[in-house]
């Protein structure tokens, strides 16, 4: 089954907004075993919006356009369907219903123009807006398909999830699916994943199947391990399968697959096991602590912690000694050792994690280069310190270290009591290192 | 002057990446007074990117196509072109040269296969890539103009900028030019902005000239104010001119102009100054410290500061006083005032800032609720207190709150001494009050 996606709209032809909505049907689409041949963008312009609607529908068996469906008369998406397909505009009553209730919930009397919103070409089925005023319509003529969405995104995705898959899903014949899995890596630049994969004899194309694409984002690289089947259980196992091979080789990189966020999987830990922690951060500043916080009830495990970004602070606040800094310098496993135990101390948490490193572009030299980084993390039973040398300019070395810090932290409050694996050094000057066991 | 872009490659198609090129090029070809009518995204597919590239060239003076100039079998943007305007392919010598050169600097002989990225349809123009090998081309043919440009955006903007815009530049009668500003809001959600904006008369219409058009952000409204005319003065005339009236009306939320970085800008007042600052944080949590030292060699002036996530720590670690805490509460002036005192003092920086607020979803009481936020500033002379009511959910309260303070700060530093502008209190639970002058 082949679709095309038609997007409506002036500001996005301008390059006022970035347009979101590609890549979210794209991915549905596929993942329903349809294939996007061709996507059009096109203004508020009637004869160009007919020609392309007119041209979607002789290629493809599903059309879906996005965006003018407000109530002004710049909005005439249904319009030029209906012209295309030569059918009258008619007013959808419940709709209409829908929208005066809407006003007079607010105590206004529905302006006039909005009238327009409840108007639907002939023989339209009416979708539902749970989040605007404007509804969509999706409609069926000689074999082809035209579903007709909002703009907003917001508005567009959940009319797409509660309307218009369900009832692609009942098509049949659609096509292979298509089933993703996301490996988020950090600690390792995007050349040497490459290096290590090519080993495994993985083509690494994006379009293969299995299909392998490389995302590089700063402070991680995304593989994006993808395959498609006749069969959802077949494409899935394909996916596994890979999947399991590129772990094999560079897992210890790994800090999340797919949506999963590592702060949420640490408070979790942390609250099943009824322990708080606290961090002190010299490089990154506050980024732990604050991606810490956006996870709502943080506040039951995380207790807080010290931005020490000057030596000063570092002696102040976490009392680290003068010799500590003076003998190894900031940067330093034994700095880094104690501003962990220093946190911990001063804040009463049951573990502390602490940062310090070079994240550039100034500070670098020759024996503690940009995105040399240690990072602390110690217990009431153990202390270990990691070496980390990340790639990158300075936001890639501060990203890349919060990622590494959650993965580090996540191994530590699951494996405690256990024997520690040493995770591999690359030769080349990127890869985490462990340095500390007491 | 009509234009048409073509974007090729299916990764595009398949929703795995999110295509940033039409926002760069609409809005540079904007500024240059050329239209952007369709935008097209096509696979690797020879006879429907034929098609689109055929059908492009029958509509626009200009036709831009991305990707597909790739050594592989799957490139074929080139190609096509070439099958369009029915000229052969030729080899060009100084690129092929270059591209061994390449790969000789690295020790390796050039893949057969890489020789296409030589080819170029005959009469082209080649354009030099100086981020990648492949370079672009660009072709005249009866009053048409074809550029071919590279996929990866990096390549893309610096051939753009390098040989694109200044050819654009020399043609006479494209159009008229677009001026636009961005006002950048925060402290006041989108509906607010709208009602004050309508008592000036504003349309607001995006695409009007003047026009204005709106992007909510978490914690930011976006006010896009744009014009166009045949001189770019009277445009960039006419932008002011409309910018200021909004400014009379809302600019005290404004906190942003363009791409101006607020803690950029404090960071020059205080290295300007020689002054330091640290900051002790409790809903934002490390946010606002993370921001300062986003800044290459901020370590000049900011020194750091404590997340006190818990009432604990901002006894333990900020002097809070427990009867200030059991009497006020963590989210009041009077913590807010301790803690900005506290972190100045332990550090002895020579200001201090403090954040206490509710991000919510939870915490909230009819007294105190999700969004009220305490902003305290001190230094050696005075010290200031703000209450604000941010709009929106947990990131956008944060985010909201970071955007403020950087704002507040920017004012206590450039007004110090001088009696301070109380800012108005929206009547609606949103807005900026001063509390405090000692």
């Amino acid at each position: 089954m082949r679709a095309e996606l038609v997007f409506t709209g002036s500001e996005l032809l301008l390059g006022h907004v970035t347009n979101t909505h590609g890549v979210y049907l794209g991915q549905e689409l596929a993942k329903l075993g349809i294939e996007v041949i061709l996507q059009t963008t096109v203004g508020d312009d009637w004869e160009l919006m007919e020609r392309v609607i007119r041209g979607a529908l002789e290629r493809a068996d599903l059309v879906i356009t996005t965006g003018g469906l407000g109530p002004t008369t710049d909005d005439i998406t249904k319009e030029v369907v209906a012209a295309v397909l030569g059918v009258p505009m008619v007013t959808h009553e419940e709709s209409l219903e829908r929208i005066r209730h809407h006003f007079a919930r607010r105590g206004a009397e529905m302006p006039a123009i909005c009238a327009r919103q409840a108007r639907f070409p002939e023989g339209a089925l009416v979708l539902p807006n749970d989040k605007g005023t404007a509804p969509g319509a999706l409609i069926e003529r000689e074999g082809r398909i035209i579903v007709i969405l909002p703009g907003p995104p917001r508005e567009l995705r959940a009319m797409f999830e509660a309307s218009v898959r369900p009832y692609l899903l009942q098509i049949p014949g659609r096509g292979e699916v298509l089933r993703t899995k996301v490996l988020r890596l950090t600690g390792i630049p995007e050349y040497a994943v490459q290096d290590r994969l090519r080993g495994l004899g993985v083509a690494g194309h994006p379009s293969g199947n299995p299909g392998l694409g490389y995302l590089t984002r700063p402070g991680e690289v995304q593989l994006r391990v993808s395959a498609r089947a006749s069969d959802p259980v077949r494409a899935e196992r394909m996916v596994e399968e890979l999947a399991g091979k590129i772990t094999a080789v560079v897992g210890d990189y790994v800090f999340a697959v797919d949506d999963e966020v590592p702060e949420k999987v640490i408070g979790d830990l942390l609250t099943s096991q009824g322990r708080t922690i606290a961090v002190a951060e010299s490089c990154t500043a506050g980024m732990v602590a604050a991606r810490f916080t956006e996870v709502p009830g943080s506040s039951r495990y995380f207790l807080g912690g010290v931005v020490a970004y000057s030596n000063e602070l570092k002696k102040k606040l976490l009392g680290v000694p003068e010799e500590v800094l003076a003998e190894y310098g900031a940067v330093s496993e034994q700095t880094a050792l104690a501003m962990a135990q220093g946190i911990r101390r001063i804040t009463g948490a049951d573990f502390g994690l602490a940062i310090t490193g070079i994240a550039g572009p100034e500070g670098g030299t020759p024996v503690k280069p940009v995105g040399l980084v240690y990072v602390a993390l110690t217990g009431a039973h153990d202390t270990v310190c990691h070496r980390l040398l990340l790639p990158g300019v300075r936001a890639a070395v501060r990203i890349g270290t919060v990622n590494v810090a959650f993965k580090l932290l996540k191994g530590f409050l699951t494996n405690r009591g256990q024997p520690r694996q040493t995770l591999s050094r690359l030769p080349e000057a990127a890869g985490i290192e462990n340095l500390t066991y007491n």
